[in-house]
């Protein structure tokens, strides 16, 4: 079985010298859906982007029962400021772990893998998947699984599941959301960056994220890219196939008409096909698949043109329409509640 | 761009000491679908396979010419004998290259790397993607395109494609062959294993494999997996996309019920249902795509009930049906030369 990251919390949520929110996205992620798990920000200039928790340094943090140091954000240019490499040497130092989510390797930088060496902490680069996963087996696993999957990339997957495995939490249910890009890895403290891992072991690697478990238990699983895009859609179907979902939730932006990212001439298409799409392949390995509801980003519209589009899409498709940010989703976990 | 494997040709085809003509096929489908390009065998014992070309060492085939030698065949045990290793540093030494299509990554054998380093040569691990692939941009490209799909793995997809290639060399036509998978590579002399690829880069490396060309070059790409397979549908999708298929060719085994190599409960899904599922999704890259025919491997038959199957299937799908073993491969190249 292969190695899966999992950190050791609570954490020491790592701001750098960012003066954007943008830039501190992660960070604040990880405050608004794990607030529990967040006991202090580090900012490097009193300028830097404050999201609302106690400033620490990395002693002080370890004192007050830090586990790990998390580094969600990337640098201005690129490479790692020498003052980054100074905290992460100083963080193990003060006996907390690494997680980073930047394209460099910090656990392949020598200073920082022989201090993580002689002090027998971890360093945990998120976007590396572990090594020597299996390929799939398509062997049903047990316990209840749902997957966001998309129109598109960036339409609200990773937040839809994080909302709907908060409410499924707010209301009692055993559910673990499943990530599988690297936010939501440093969000969940644990999680699989599929889009790294090599063709072959696709579905396989969400086998092992999302393994056997309780009859009742319910794995809300992160979706990636979508299976319309022209780039990633091997990756949306290895997803699909590895999740074995009993349970789809389609995750869409309003207003939204091609591919974004210079994918000119890919329109985004109807609902409609997207929805039968992923339903067919879905069953391949599930034949219960079904569609749950449509989680839609509405943030180009208006409240009162975004209700009327959510309200005629729902009428279209007979299914619940939410917008996880504006209409919470509840229905969406209404319905999983009764038939998932 | 990222750097592609370009076999020197002609070979010296190792042999070593296989004894079982299944041990040796990549050798003999190296000689049976490239004679020009084998010039010599190279066996360490008497009792080893004979493939039919004549015998040599590694200086004696540098001497009459070779470019690289080969070794297409898996060690039994798995672990690099001492004798294969003395061979590949005389083969360097001699001024051959390497091509290995083993599970060890030879270049990454110290010995072997100091003696390709010190003498020039370079030692090519098939297995082995070129690094810095780009994602797939989904820009139409120039060229025709011919991609060989499956109802499963091992149905025949690199055969047909092969075949087909063949057939069109025969005709005068302007086509390569475009190998995805390490035997295709060892034959061709070029091609990206894109099983190991990335997930994130998978369409992309196709885009690369087979990249713009001229308007009356047809590319014959081969496939990989099934979109119905539940461990490497992924693979099959990234190659359809990144393919970008004016003719798809549905490879399928006569007789075969289930997906092959231990997936209990998964039929091989109705050849109508494998047709749509793959025209419908290469459509998103190439709107023109259609079904060129279908070649199966009938080999399980007698040849009487093989020819009432394939006439059967293609009076109901109303397409050419042909076994490249068979029946060769014209009836398909037919259809390609008028239609794509």
């Amino acid at each position: 079985m292969a190695e899966l990251i999992e950190l050791r919390k609570p954490y020491l949520l790592f701001i750098g010298d960012a003066e954007d929110t943008m830039v501190a996205k992660t960070a604040a992620g990880i405050a608004y859906w794990r607030p529990e798990d967040s006991l202090g920000q580090m900012r490097l200039t009193p300028d830097a982007v404050d999201i609302g928790l106690p400033d620490m340094g990395v002693v002080e943090a370890a004192n007050a029962g830090a586990g790990t140091i998390v580094i969600g954000l990337a640098p201005v240019g690129g490479s790692l400021p020498e003052s980054w490499l100074l905290v992460c040497v100083a963080a193990l130092e003060a006996g907390l772990d690494i997680a980073s989510g930047l394209h460099t390797q910090l656990g392949e930088i020598p200073e920082i893998q022989q201090v993580a060496e002689r002090t027998g902490r971890k360093v945990f680069d998120v976007r590396v998947p572990p090594a020597n996963l299996p390929c799939g087996t398509g062997v049903k696993l047990t316990g209840k699984r749902v997957l966001t999957v998309g129109t598109d990339c960036c339409v609200g997957k990773m937040y839809s599941a994080l909302a709907i495995n908060a409410e499924l939490k707010r209301r009692g249910q055993n559910s673990t959301f499943r990530a599988t890009g690297q936010t939501g890895i440093l969000i969940e403290g644990a999680g699989i960056a599929v889009d790294a891992v090599v063709s072959d072991f696709l579905s396989g690697a969400v086998e092992v994220l999302a393994p056997d478990n309780d009859a009742d238990h319910i794995d809300i699983i992160e979706g990636q890219g979508s299976l319309f895009h022209p780039a990633y859609a091997a990756v949306s179907l290895g997803l699909l196939h590895g999740a074995q979902a009993d349970g789809l939730v389609l995750c869409h932006e309003l207003g939204r008409a091609e591919i974004d990212g210079g994918y000119p001439g890919y329109a985004i298409p109807p609902l409609k096909q997207v929805i039968q799409t992923n339903l067919d392949l879905a069953r391949r390995t599930n034949a219960r698949a079904k569609l749950v509801g449509i989680a839609v980003n509405s943030s180009l519209l208006e409240a009162d043109q975004a209700a009327a589009q959510m309200a005629e899409i729902e009428q279209k498709h007979q299914v619940s329409v939410v917008d996880p940010v504006r209409t919470g989703v509840a229905a969406l976990v209404d319905y999983l509640e009764k038939n998932i």
